[in-house]
């Protein structure tokens, strides 16, 4: 390789990125500028991928986890013959363009995760060497790695501040997770300056402390000692962190260096002076030299034949292991064994004592397991509370990959990251849990999820007041609302546990977004189905469990999970006293608005005005079920440390009250 | 200091812990009965405290992080004299009593902040050793250290592993906290079993990399160990972390140093085992040998001896600079300069470039500080974007700790939890800042605020795709509607400068709970208050800004923020039509829902349902304000990246729309 040629390459990025970020007059040139030998080493000399097929299973992964930096991404897509045009570079940060201000999976061939909230990448790309791992020790034989790449990530003083990148990091760590290998981008620059200001600590050192892997280059512009620190890192058995001494801004012949060079267009003077400074050409933007272009796009080459080499590989497997093989290509499909939900589970009538929907949920779990055995995931150190293990498999260790149960410790948020990570890798379905008010810990990777279509399992139990005793700090109020406003993240409150397993058939059916269990911590009546109407209904999000009496009736009780029972106990007594009542279990707000207006009248009609709703979470929004007319009976405050029950008579969740607001409704 | 007698007054802390849990049937004993001898030593030896006076100034701040062990910290403040009585320990996790499942500040005296959600404690009082340094530098003179203590706290394996502590401990030894010095319970010990399971990292290479000392004992029940611990923790300039190994449940013959002691009731038979085996009378509960009793209320005398002399300093240090004393004073006792908010910035009339709410707000971040020198506060890196930097002071850094302005680095969570206890710690009221969508990565923090009344202020900017380019990922669309479900919680989205101002003097007398301000990237318009109604109504949360037309309106239209001149436009439009409008400017819900009927019928009269609410969040609860009848302009989905004067009219965010749904409304 030309050294002239070489530098004129990653020059290439440089431009290439810095034009679209002035173009745009919006955006962030440093990053690009400052790691353009980073990605030019990796990009041409390891990383595996296949342009025309981004989807190729056993591809390496990349993340760029400054997501702020996205020039760099699709300036490498662009050059390594991705299907991203110029123009769409051109287009950078504009309404409708495949090149957004911060990348995004699903949008952009070859973005394999969304970035730009920081330190998520991060723990995305640990949860990325997850699944590999895993697939790896269930698929691969003697002489058969059909699983075997790396996950790679630049990652900057941004990530590395985020406490979900030490979650994230210490369980790599302790995984002994050996095919992440990271790039920091040690710049010694962040938004307010000199990272001197708030960012001392020794990072490399706290990385030894996780248990990784540290190499540290000279210069972040040394494609050699970049190159060489990769084949250190592939060697070594730890997860390993590249620190990679770097200029933002690099070539910005006044703002490289400074906190200026971050997050702002250089403006055209200043470009102008970089292009110049190496006698780039200045005009035309988005100028690629044909030599370099041909360079970088032999990837397609190597990309078609690496990729017609696994395939191979591939064959020779399936030959002498024909189901396996079968079965590595159904989980990489994402299509699921024939039958997998005929008969799952019926959880048998029982009023008086019930099931918690968590306990539920785990033996859901349980009946899934053997016919899905890409359902893998596990909770943030709440295995015994959350009812998540799968019995019969290991915790996933290093040594026990092929375990289908993860400790992620008390770390719910990179837990969050990380089952977005194993979702996006392919090959398995992942879930997550914790306690309900532990979704302010992670609530940001559910959102990516949401944003992102990855179609994580929340599995989230002590919904409410209900679990007693922990007191207020433990208390969901305002989660339940919190979470149904934020935009395509399905949640659902099971009423018992026949409604927890359609909960559980309706995640797995939804490959398109994620879905949130909210999961009782107390025993819920379990409802007789052949006088009631079927838990499928959960499916459509709410519907009417049982009319009582005949004809139109005068009042609509609605309940939620816990709740339910309690409106049903209020209609039985409103019954026996000649009211015409109806009990609307209502578990999924998001499902009940994807209804026709048809079936929404159905449940709801709008004659009917009186209604009672009834949930332990405040009661923002319920509005538009209630009607004007309706009443609400909801949290009005944070809860307080007691039994449950005592809780629920002190804050007005009994049958007294619901028949109190009911008849006061009736009477007017 | 006789051994039996020693191990007899440890005994009683385990014991008493125990039998809390055991009467509760609910709650952890392990922790307790594992750092009994931690809690002894520091308690007895080291912690300089006023049990009849917590709330003295110069107190030690003793901050217990695992909050599960609640029982330890009641059965500590009622042997050493608090207003805590032993039939409050009885009464430990029942309705009405002040020793709830977790620890709450405000509730039970001497409980410095409210703990349960891991990591956060840990991060809190490290704001509280932030308040410290920075008001022993501005109040202390040569030979007057009237600010002096220490913070303390017992931080557990969940702590540690959490990622909002990584980030505060990091901070932490940035800054040098000195004072800081916490106990690690080393247990070994989670929910999931043995710590191997999951956190496997070298904690002490880890916060050695942070830049603290790290000291190891060999036994967490050596008095001796702990108590020469502490004192090497006081001379070293770094922040300590005493690693402490325990055994969790020590004392329980079959449970100890098993995750079975962690969080549930020993049983009946094991507690009494466990008391005869050290000779404990089984009967009656709640047992404290007279001695002992005596022995840990001597706090009382030592608390006021101590207190005594402080008082006597302080009687000094006022004698010689008066001036000094009396502001020291102001400021602990939470009182505000006379004037302090008269004239204290105009923004003139500008409907044309107008005014971006983050910089109104920065002008009375300024326009406060010369006035309020106690307000201090800074960003998650982010100074230069939420212009809530206090000009002509320095940073806060251990070589300037009088600095206000506050690096927390990419941290934000830790900033939250740093901010809380700044807050808590008095003499400071304290800001933390970041854009709105950060608020995910922060937000129990500000959780634990509203639920403890901790009036921390949240300066949040960028506040909806309002932001532009930078995308879906950075865009806010369901944080209004999450935020606002948060009890205790004021949600101010100002809609122009004149408002912003009064959403601080807003925040400034609010001693009782948070606020949280939405503040715009972009300029708007500077409303003529001559001709519309006063920004000074922001304090009932909505008001009318004006009725175009005479007598009744037949229409009302609600913005808040960035969308009011979007719906004031309108009704200039509808007006020249002839038709009689109302606009209504709705910054806060909040506010808004303590007035009384009559003003909210006023502002809203029940008689007016064709209403149009515009905002550029999701649509979410303001079914409440727009009626069953109304029209809500609101984000059905994430955003995009792109121009934000794109991203208003493909939204719907037009004058066009408005008008489009007001007429419809009136044709109906």
């Amino acid at each position: 390789m030309n050294q002239d040629f070489q530098e004129k390459a990653i020059n290439t990025i440089r431009f290439l990125s810095a034009d679209g970020v002035q173009t745009a007059n919006s955006g962030h040139p440093g990053l690009p500028m400052g790691t353009a030998a980073i990605a030019y080493t990796l990009f041409t000399r390891h990383l595996k991928h296949n342009p025309t097929n981004p989807k190729w299973a056993d591809r390496d992964r990349f993340v760029l986890s400054g997501g702020h930096g996205s020039m760099l991404l699709y300036s490498m897509l662009h050059l390594t013959g991705y299907d991203l045009p110029l123009e769409q570079l051109k287009q950078f940060r504009q309404w409708g363009s495949l090149t957004p201000g911060h990348p995004e999976v699903g949008l952009t061939p070859g973005v394999e995760t969304t970035t730009g909230p920081l330190g998520q990448g991060f723990a995305t790309g640990v949860g990325m060497a997850i699944a590999e791992a895993h697939l790896a020790a269930i698929f691969n034989k003697d002489g058969h790695p059909v699983v075997d790449h790396y996950t790679y990530g630049i990652v900057t003083d941004g990530d590395l501040m985020e406490g979900v990148a030490s979650e994230a990091a210490s369980l790599a760590g302790h995984l002994k997770l050996g095919k992440l290998i990271y790039f920091y981008d040690d710049n010694h620059i962040s938004i307010d300056g000199e990272t001197e200001l708030a960012f001392t600590e020794d990072r490399g050192a706290r990385f030894e402390a996780y248990g990784w892997q540290v190499i540290r280059i000279a210069d972040g512009n040394d494609v050699e000692a970049i190159d060489a620190a990769i084949k250190a890192a592939k060697t070594d058995p730890r997860p390993s962190l590249i620190i990679c001494p770097t200029i933002i801004g690099y070539g910005l012949p006044n703002l490289a260096g400074s906190e200026k060079a971050h997050g702002a267009p250089p403006g055209n003077a200043e470009l102008d002076a970089a292009k110049e400074l190496v006698g780039w050409p200045v005009q035309p933007r988005f100028f690629i030299p044909e030599d370099v272009l041909a360079f970088y796009r032999k990837a397609l080459e190597t990309g078609a034949a690496a990729q017609a080499k696994w395939e191979q590989e591939m064959a020779a497997y399936a030959a002498q292991y024909p189901e396996l093989a079968a079965e590595f290509k159904r989980r990489m499909a994402g299509e699921f064994p024939q039958g997998w939900d005929v008969d799952l589970v019926d959880f048998p009538t029982d009023m008086k004592k019930g099931v918690a929907t968590r306990n539920a949920s785990g033996k859901v779990i349980n009946a899934l397991a053997p016919r899905i055995p890409e359902l893998i995931g596990g909770s943030a150190d709440l295995a015994p509370s959350t009812k998540t293990w799968i019995n019969g498999s290991p915790a996933f260790q290093h040594e026990s990959p092929e375990g289908r149960n993860f400790h992620f410790g008390v770390r719910e948020f990179a837990m969050g990251a990380a089952v977005n990570g194993i979702t996006l890798h392919g090959g398995c379905i992942a879930y997550g849990a914790s306690f309900m008010v532990f979704t302010d810990y992670c609530r940001s990777a559910m959102r990516t999820a949401a944003l992102s279509h990855i179609p994580s399992i929340w599995v989230f139990t002590h919904d409410s007041i209900g679990l007693g005793e922990d007191g207020p700090t433990h208390q969901p109020i305002e989660h339940l609302a919190s979470l149904r406003a934020m935009p395509n993240l399905y949640v659902i409150r099971p009423a018992d546990a026949n409604e927890t397993a359609e909960a559980w058939k309706f995640a797995l059916r939804n490959r398109s977004k994620p879905t949130f269990f909210a999961l009782s911590r107390q025993d819920l009546p379990v409802y007789d189905r052949t006088e009631n109407a079927c838990a499928c209904n959960l499916a459509r999000g709410a519907y009417v469990l049982k009319d009582f009496g005949e004809g139109t009736p005068e009042v609509i009780l609605i309940g939620t999970g816990s709740e339910l029972s309690i409106a049903y106990q209020a209609a039985e007594k409103l019954a026996a006293e000649g009211t015409r009542v109806r009990v609307v279990s209502f578990p999924c707000w998001e499902l009940f608005e994807e209804q026709d207006q048809d079936y929404k009248d159905s449940v709801l009609p709008p004659s009917i005005a009186k209604r009672v709703v009834i949930e332990a979470g405040v009661a923002m929004g319920w509005e538009r079920y209630a009607t004007n007319k309706g009443r609400i009976i909801a949290m009005g405050s944070f809860g307080a440390s007691a039994p449950y029950e005592i809780l629920y008579e002190k804050f007005g969740f009994t049958v007294e009250n619901v028949l109190a607001q009911a008849k006061d409704l009736l009477a007017h």
